[in-house]
């Protein structure tokens, strides 16, 4: 068993998420490689230590150059805010870790390149936590399109909708509502949530060409929970655009925090030629599939229960039937990041792949300033 | 066009969908029989004056013997209470009409073979209105079961499940609440709501040869609307049986008017070695198909939406999309009934088949009485 | 009872959903307005005679100027193509007939504004068929928005879903496929399609101030069924836009022919402050509906089976959990047409509020090739 | 922190389904008592050998009455075919171990009440792992039944619906089919499947007065694994009852392994007075619930999405919207026996809990052989 020594800066959601994947995907997986949880990082001494002790990290640091400095850390696994991802990244690159990044990538694109420029040239491997690919009723939707089951791509759609901040007097800034605050996040729902329906969107279905955005901020100041002052909120409330993807099909994109009665209603769906497919997050071990070449009569949207052992990483859990949840998809992927260690091969989405999206994120920001089409450049 | 003048018997729900469907059928159906509103019978001049405008009825009667005398009336249709179906049945035979029964056929088997009987040695065209048959999805499960794709059966389940009676005050008996009056109904949820998932069952999956059953009547006493008295309930609020198929599939059904929720979900699903069928009549424009020749990792149940052209009785009506509701059921029934007088052909089901449903729901009773299995004679 | 004598010209699929309703309204309402089908008109004589015998019209026009000139017709119900709409409506205006026309109103807005004028110049009832408003869960939608229910509304989605153009040999133009027929239709699914949702978007959400749209035709030539030749295809196959209604909320629709799975998939959904609302017409019956009011551990979308005597409209058809079909919101229309008369006051929507959707549509294709927001003028 | 040393016997479906649970608790719960995987045991050495070090048990065994001689282990957990519970069961509680055991608690209700004296003999802390209780929807289920949200219980029922033994070819006995095979796990779907469902429904609903039963053995000889010889098939591949509770409401179970398209389908209904409550294994984190006290217009099945941080256990994993999966109820039933632990109570349900349950399969499979109504001695 060769060991990966891993890091993780910060403790929050993100932070149990990649830890529990850590923890457990040996227990499931059998690949050589295995994750040794060696320390944990966080500004707050207190806080961190009482994270390290519940997770069984063997020790902590409270400054994350500290913990680049460290031999024993192979890895690193950023969990913090957005706006410390690209110094954290460049410098772990120039320190010879391996990086393992939550979403997005980078407050823009400006960050973006610096930070796949420092990967790139200290050639180590990186990778985004782009985590619902490995969804594993997602992953059969790639895998479906990749064998021709579709055809040719007219419309895709996808959706993020949830309901939480609705409230006025919710606040904004600091631990657990950072997304609200501009500086911390860099955007509102776009780098929030588009970010994840562009990252599966470009997997399953290739290039965007162009972007035409309408962004809204509907409550438009908030009381900060730093400063202690009633700020304006410059993040983007919700964000919906049109696109045109390079293979010729048309796209609409929807993210919004005020769709009542949504918690976390991540939505796709892709119509081809031949078949159709549809997926979404409240109900993800399901996918919905139309094949066009059944019989005519009947022809009918399945519900598949994607858990039957032939199933994208469903070998690997229960028996038929026997669903599992969304910290699998964090399993997943480090199962993946491990095996592509094994065979020395870059493991998608790496940072130039989350770039990609990164710049259509920019374009669609910028879209919706302008009212005008954007073309994406990659 | 040849006409076929009804004369029709009661004017309460059933007398309005009937008609219905004797007024629609030649506006969607080709058939050269055509059925013309001859009279309308109804004990209460008032009342049946007004719904013989309503409906468009050349006449009136409130005495059924006298329309039984008239040599303008082709066809009796029958939809008094349950209490009157087996005299006026007999005597309609005696006077050389074609007859079109509601169901139940009748209060009880002996009622219904006396029926059969009369019928027979008439030689009068008969038929039941158990309608559901000829839902399109339905009629479509025939055809899937016909063509043989389920293969051998092994289950067979249906409910019909209602919640309108939960009420204690709700009194028994007279208008709209016959049905709770085992004087006039026979029974309660037996022969009013499990007679229609026999019917459809024994169509579908053949003879029962036994069954068990368990009945319960949860409200006791309820005030009757005739006599202005509290009454003991002499119905089955409730009743759930046990049944082994002739073909050695096993079955379940239930049906009672306490499932808070339900207002009218009558529901069948059928396991076969091959394929399994699920229906149900809250959205009843559905099918469900499940195919395990599918390939394996892409088995799932459809949801086929039964509005092509060419799903049962579907051409007849509008575009692919466009749902039909529940009373074309009655359409398409009275469509058959007079495409089977063309062809000189006795259409199902008819008082004989009919019979075998009494059959079963008398054994059905008789075993919630005994607690025994109870053979079905047919 | 008043009657009201009906002209209806043209008798294809919409000449029959008219004709049903206005057969079926009195059965089932009580007014004392009935329409009597006195003529029905179509250029092809064997055609229209066949589609009166069949119906039920007294009798037949093959010049729909002669109808016009009839004293015994007091409406003109127009089915035609949409190249006819405006003439036929302006000159019925004139001979002072009331109006009830199939959507779109107008091939464009300069039609549209002139049949309004001429109607109102004219004085004479006028309504236009977007059906879609009296579908019981839709009129639903409506009351409960109107009872504040939603409260503040911050989004609207709409689609309309189809797959039956994506052959590339389907041709264009003629009986049945003139709606791909530029010439003939005006425009592709804007006007068939879109219009619908924008039709019930603005009759539940109000004024639409601005829009941005993509448009696409996917087979750019098709063989036309009257010159025989292969013809450019001048219709959008799909159409999406964003819009920004004058309440504050943000839009996106979507129309297409190339959704391969979808029938007539017409959805919609609204969040607002408190609640949401949604519904499809593959389950027309069905309302689905999301209140932050109930208590926060039982929340959940509800699914309401619009089928109870207290659901709009249904008291007048059968008993709760028995639903109705596609047809059954023409019948609605008619009846709300007749209750105008009855009440001498104008029914939604009049050519004037039609001309409303008319322009949105217009700007909508305006948009799509324009690439900018374009403001709807009102 | 005081730690809680276990031995699990058995290393199959359930030996990795216990140890996760084990593993994972403490990272999620807060709970001073926390397990310590000190030893697995098993018959294979090598299996065994592999397994502990899949999982991170300290030792292994080869021989179970080794294990119960250790000092070092307090909790023995029995995750072997149902034909060793009550040997082991009885012996370690000698032994004074606290015992966690795999249901169904035993082979018939002889040796449960054997297994019952033995542990309360001895005083030690004991439980079986019917773990859908503590599936969070299902708790919830018993929360608003315990808060009298449904008041009187009219009606339940529960499926549990498999396909997996279809083929004729499939061979029973040993490791994975001891399930087929009657002398190991003493009855077929009664004990396997039904066994859950009862254990739900005494829990949600109360004692069970009687029962009726049907069984039946679709493929009555299979090759078996570990003799080579075709042999008898003593299990039952399907058992359908009906009982009555002591509450006065009605019962319908079903279970069967020959129902094609489903997986592992868990269904259960219960219809109160006030609200009724459903619930299926194939999508757990849902809750469907209808309250009549709802606006009358407005009642409709609420599907809960049962993922918010009041939901029960739901504030120890993720967001809103966000799920988990079959393997946490696992993780819920250690945390809950733990915090017993702490407390010094019994948690639900122990051996004498989990001995009604035996009783009702024994009664079940009773009536299957007699055909008559069986009362349940409790």
């Amino acid at each position: 068993m060769k060991t990966l020594n891993v890091g993780v800066i910060g403790y929050g959601f993100m932070g149990r998420a990649h830890s529990n994947a850590y923890r457990t995907v040996g227990n499931f997986f059998d690949i050589a490689h295995q994750p040794v949880l060696k320390a944990a990082c966080g500004r707050n001494e207190e806080n961190v230590k009482a994270f390290a002790e519940k997770w069984g990290y063997e020790s902590v640091e409270t400054d994350w150059r500290k913990l680049l400095e460290r031999d024993d850390i192979d890895a690193i696994d950023i969990c913090t805010q957005n706006n410390f991802h690209c110094e954290i990244a460049i410098a772990a690159a120039k320190a010879g870790k391996m990086i393992l990044c939550e979403k997005p990538l980078a407050m823009n694109v400006a960050e973006g390149e610096q930070m796949v420029a420092a990967v790139e040239e200290a050639g180590v491997p990186n990778i985004v936590w782009y985590n619902y690919r490995r969804v594993p009723a997602v992953t059969m939707a790639k895998q479906l399109i990749d064998e021709g089951r579709l055809g040719k791509i007219y419309h895709y759609r996808a959706q993020f909708l949830q309901d939480w901040t609705i409230a006025e007097d919710l606040p904004q800034g600091g631990a657990g509502l950072w997304r609200l605050d501009v500086n911390e996040a860099g955007s509102g729902v776009t780098g929030d949530l588009l970010a994840h329906c562009i990252d599966t969107a470009i997997w399953l279905n290739g290039s965007i060409d162009k972007v035409s955005a309408m962004t809204e901020t509907f409550v438009k100041e908030r009381m900060h929970n730093i400063s202690g002052q009633v700020e304006k909120v410059g993040i983007d409330d919700a964000c919906a655009f049109l696109a045109r993807f390079a293979n010729g099909s048309l796209a609409v994109f929807e993210s919004t925090r005020y769709a009542r009665g949504h918690k976390a209603l991540y939505t796709f769906e892709i119509n081809g030629e031949h078949a159709s497919i549809a997926w979404d997050l409240h109900d993800l071990h399901r996918l919905s599939y139309f094949d066009h070449k059944d019989d005519s009569n009947l022809r009918g949207w399945r519900s598949i229960h994607v858990t039957d052992g032939e199933h994208p990483y469903m070998d690997k859990w229960w028996v038929p039937g026997l669903q599992i949840g969304y910290e699998h998809s964090f399993v997943h992927q480090v199962a993946d990041f491990l095996q592509g260690l094994e065979e020395g091969k870059p493991v998608s989405p790496t940072f130039r792949e989350a770039l990609e999206t990164q710049k259509i994120c920019e374009a669609v920001l910028e879209s919706g300033k302008s009212g005008a089409w954007v073309n994406v450049e990659c």
